[in-house]
């Protein structure tokens, strides 16, 4: 696949709820998701499908998603790609209501994606 | 300046048409400049303040722009922030009307703007 391939795959997979699929059809299994802050107190960054996997079980579960829209892919040379992400949700232990937009530039090497990173507007 | 100050004089520099005065007052004398593709067959790196300053001049001759709109700071971590822009230009060599959104990245080190990327749709 090439890199645009890749890249329209992610958003397509993202746009369709796919987004479990993406992780085991694009990513290297090690790969590296990197937040823009460190949310958790645990560390910015997260190794492994796996581990990447639980983040958005943790999601999933932490927050109601009222609706969420993105755009892209805006492609850097033959290895990087870029997408905006838009989202409305309600962090369920709080009540409190957070639209939030983030870009998110995705790395690839061998045809998968070796690493993710937020930018957040804090 | 932290990385928010930076990020956010960059912005507001672009807003209010001051991108010549941000590059001699935020980025390192050789920051490199990144495009998404090699658009002008001369390869897709500026090197120097100087370089970039003559990337603007040509893309101000080359282009008449109709509109300019940006969004962020982005910041990711405590080293690089990213910017969407969008413009309105057509290019005066073919009449040419060209919507543009791009995303930059910006990395920031000792301070200064060392490297500015951008992705785009192609």
């Amino acid at each position: 696949m090439t890199l645009q391939d890749i890249a329209n795959a992610l958003v397509e997979g993202c746009r369709t709820g796919k987004e479990l699929e993406n992780l085991d059809r694009l990513y290297h299994p090690q790969a590296v998701s990197v937040e823009a802050a460190d949310y958790s107190g645990a560390g910015r960054e997260t190794v492994g499908v796996d581990g990447i996997k639980a983040k958005h079980a943790w999601w999933d579960s932490a927050f109601e998603v009222h609706s969420a829209d993105l755009e892209g892919p805006f492609l850097h040379g033959d290895d990087r790609f870029a997408v905006i992400f838009e989202m409305d949700a309600t962090e369920k232990a709080t009540g409190e209501r957070m639209p939030m937009r983030e870009v998110a530039i995705y790395h690839v090497a061998d045809g998968r994606i070796v690493r993710e990173e937020f930018f957040g507007t804090g």
